[in-house]
């Protein structure tokens, strides 16, 4: 059975649960979110799920949402990407509730602040708060990834497709690639996996189709 | 042998950590961790733990950091907790990591930004913005208790004892119980959970211990 992904371009979160069914090689199929128009806070989604979030999975009976259970989910069904021991699996967990609650939650943010709110009702002192806070989690990132090729063991596991999500999009949000040299070699090796694509290629809605 | 959990009483995330051992009934002991005088950027500290973070858990040989994998870890090794079938054990991590990417994290920087800042540090308007990101999560945890004695299931599990994690402390953060009925009547029931204590009085350190 074709799982079912509720997602749109700019989600870095739905990014990661995609990007996870993609490189394991399940059979998935988008459903567009109109994030933008609201979709998110209709009664319909809502029933789908009360937390409001993109994304959210849908495979025969099984509904989940947050990226990271998603993540699990996959990793367990298909055996890959989840480390290869009790305590790699421990260290990929531990990398994914980092990214959740440290870096994804902060890019997510200042980037949509940034990006896609009208430029009058941007709140700069949030926007450089944020940033602030967000160079401390790439200075940990680019530490850990200091003489290593993945973050959990010697192959890539669903840790770093979690810290990657929201650093392969184009708007500008605090972080340049050419500032942080492991994470830009990493951002490469992740690029290079059979079947990688970038998030407005691997999902449906994009900025450019919005100014369409 | 005896778990060791470095930790500090004004730390949500490591309470999170040490309610769901005292819960479970594992032994374990406090390492107290001198956080306001900047124990977690020492480099014996990021020795133990590159994130920098609070908590992290000995058990023998396993290290671990993040409150989710540790309250994973004790649930697993415990068998207490986790949910009672493989769906609830997915909705547990599901509300876990929500509260790691939308609750806590918010809880805790807003609090800290309140009442650890000397008052003219305090950042007027990311205080004012992340009360406004607060009150979506408090109306979601709201939601989901109500009819429900639980988050997950009809018995108590991590994911109670992970969203709890900031909302039992008495400095004031934007969160008062008196507005929010179905989380008052929760926190009530994991108060009266055979073993539960006060984040003061499980872990070392409060702004009492401070202000002598």
């Amino acid at each position: 059975m074709t799982i079912q992904l509720y997602c749109f371009g700019e989600s870095g979160n739905a990014y990661k649960a995609a990007l996870t069914m993609q490189l394991a090689g399940v059979e998935w199929e988008p459903v567009f979110v109109d994030f933008f128009h609201g979709e998110t806070r209709s009664p319909e989604y809502l029933a789908l799920n009360p937390m409001g979030e993109v994304p959210v999975m849908v495979d025969g009976d099984v509904t989940l949402s947050q990226s990271g259970v998603i993540q699990d989910y996959i990793s367990s069904k298909t055996g890959k990407f989840g480390g290869r021991s009790a305590n790699e699996r421990r260290e990929v967990l531990r990398w994914v509730f980092w990214d959740n609650h440290k870096m994804s939650s902060q890019c997510g943010t200042v980037r949509f602040l940034m990006n896609f709110l009208p430029e009058e009702k941007r709140p700069a002192e949030v926007i450089t708060w944020l940033q602030g806070r967000l160079r401390g989690a790439f200075k940990t990132l680019e530490a850990a990834l200091g003489g290593k090729e993945w973050l959990v063991g010697d192959q890539p596991t669903i840790a770093d497709f979690a810290c990657c999500g929201y650093l392969y999009y184009p708007e500008p949000f605090g972080f340049d690639r050419a500032d942080w040299p492991n994470i830009d070699a990493w951002l490469d090796r992740i690029a290079a996996l059979p079947g990688w694509k970038h998030p407005y290629d691997l999902m449906p809605g994009s900025p450019a189709d919005r100014a369409t």
